[in-house]
């Protein structure tokens, strides 16, 4: 059984691993804390980038010889493979660690074995402390590697009557400033920002993050602060959406444009954006979804903020690819104007997708309203 | 200044006053203490119904002797008419008591100066303590009076998107029991329910109040208990969406059907329903919503629970006749199906009706957000 003590350190170990989220990918975030022999915290850490060491390895590097003896708290269980970097069953072993204490087991095939190799070490292993804390923290991570394909968060602002923009197609802005640089958090907090032709002509988004500064460092020494920006989207199923100067071609962040397979893309010859080719939806209505979350799969793409217009977030909840839904909802009444969401091919109330609310928050004068599929919920309760 | 003794009485009368909500109009709910000379409670009351003794006379005979030489706490300036019943000044001073403290001044012409007649008869009168709070309990009730109109509240139920049905225009159930519950607790408390022909038409409503108990009568001797009834009102423009047989026709409630004035009402001869003839809206389309609500507060309804349609709740907002806004959604997405509002008169953003969030609250699985239209806040708050 853990001690409060390690409880406790679990919970900072929690938090530190919330410093990564958005710069991980295709690993997950993780947190670790190290108590010397004593109980005292001897050393932190947290992954920080792909490529960059595990949060074990900061941990044990600024614990120092305090860590022999000593206990590792870890927010996701220890890997056992050489990747990019060395196993950390073995870095745990070599710093002379008494105790490995986890949350959440590694669902990576290739990367499972760590708590066996520690104990067959002779170290003292366990478990599951603050499993359920920890894996909502790393919860898109979780989703996405038992899926295959990245978790997706579908963000839409709307007023109380569920509009998106007025009647004559005005919609800046519906939704406050407080709330708008929530949406900076989200993307900052995801790998790729996804949006549709039609939002891509409309309104020509620049999508990368602004405003928003992210984590400070927590060494001085190494330029960790600052925001990660995510991978910009566009599905533009006719190569047509995007044209030459647009905002979301420069340089902020990279850009992809999905394009169908049979799609004209002569106009897209000299475009700095990366040009994927994607099978058809089977009804005919833009792309197929499901290779659209493959192939950014394949990219290292772990999870996707879904920013762009009704019918595209239609396309994705008719694809089952919404795993958890935030919608800003500003104390404002149109009464005409395009819905916030079409197309989503529920024709009777029985079909309707219901959601469990998890949580409302004010923001400014709106709210927000945060919510995942009720089938999913389930499913990932079993994580 | 009022004590705390006194003030801690006050909160006891306003939610006594609470308990005539929907019962008392076309008079204000109101409550009353009377402690003795000593700071005891020696008498409560509160305004039951429209006819009966007023909350200082029922608070006054319970109190007895023990009134002489007390104070009395009341959530309104006490009347100083005589009416279907004495006026309450009068009865305060033949009753000894030696201070009165009451919460908001009276706004009706006819009531005024209940203050100056106990004033003049020696007595030692304070006026607006705890007078935020108790004016929140009337709301309704000072703002018609205000208004010369009655109180509208809207309520709506809608989905996350903002629909209020689905594609093949079912509907029942989108929200949840608990929240269907509540909307009986909104008939009870308000005066009359109003919805268009198009609900009429369509769902066959009933609108009377079901499942909802009511207050306990204070007094077992009384049969004060159970609920009140509102006046059900269609908005029956040509005189045909309510058909013999209707479920609003039946004997739960009295029922009003308002007609154009050259509406061709041959087939109502024989309904059992008031009918009202209104001149029709200068756009055409239905009736004019001023008319109405003169009519109605005519009738002595002081507080309108709005409950049909997109369409008749857009012409309610285009009349800027809506005082307040409740909104039941659920955590559900539809992507097609009629909006909850329409026809708002409203083309762009900039003429978009904002409004304050004053409460979110979860009810089930829903959300149940109130709100109310900036400027009317406002107007309000000077009360």
């Amino acid at each position: 059984m853990a001690t409060t003590v390690e409880a406790a350190a679990m919970r900072r170990a929690i938090s530190l691993a919330a410093l990564g989220l958005g710069r991980t990918s295709p690993n997950p975030a993780v947190g670790c804390v190290v108590l010397d022999a004593t109980g005292r915290i001897a050393g932190e850490g947290h992954h920080r980038r792909a490529g960059g060491p595990h949060a074990e390895i900061h941990a044990l590097a600024a614990a120092g010889e305090r860590a022999r003896g000593g206990t590792a708290l870890v927010t996701l269980e220890p890997c056992n493979h050489t990747g990019r970097t060395g196993p950390c069953a073995q870095a745990l072993i070599d710093a002379g660690i008494a105790r490995v204490v986890y949350a959440v087991p590694d669902p990576t095939p290739t990367a499972t074995g760590g708590a066996r190799t520690l104990a067959a070490a002779g170290m003292d292993v366990e478990g599951g402390l603050l499993a359920a804390e920890a894996a909502a923290g790393n919860e898109a991570w979780l989703t996405a590697v038992r899926l295959r394909r990245p978790y997706v968060l579908w963000k839409y602002a709307a007023t109380l009557d569920g509009r998106s923009a007025a009647a004559d197609g005005t919609s800046r802005w519906i939704t406050s400033p407080a709330a708008r640089a929530d949406v900076h958090r989200l993307r900052a907090e995801a790998d790729a920002v996804v949006v549709g032709a039609g939002t891509a002509r409309s309104d020509d988004p620049h999508l990368a993050v602004r405003g928003f500064e992210g984590p400070a460092p927590q060494d001085p020494h190494e330029a960790t602060g600052g925001i990660s920006q995510p991978l910009r989207v566009v599905l533009d199923t006719e190569g047509s959406a995007v044209r030459p100067g647009a905002r979301i071609l420069d340089d902020a962040a990279p850009t992809l444009l999905a394009v169908a397979q049979d799609a004209d893309t002569a106009a897209l010859a000299d475009t700095p954006a990366d040009v994927l080719r994607l099978p058809r939806a089977a009804d005919g209505r833009g792309l197929d979804i499901p290779a659209l979350l493959t192939a950014l799969y394949g990219r290292g793409v772990r999870s996707v903020l879904l920013e762009g217009g009704p019918t595209l977030a239609g396309a994705f909840l008719a694809a089952g690819a919404v795993d958890k839904v935030v919608g800003y909802l500003a104390p404002v009444l149109l009464g005409a104007g395009p819905a916030a969401l079409a197309d989503a091919n529920i024709a009777t109330l029985a079909d309707a997708l219901r959601l469990d609310v998890t949580g409302v928050d004010r923001l400014g004068p709106d709210l927000r309203i945060t919510a995942v599929p009720v089938a999913t919920h389930t499913t990932s309760g079993e994580n």
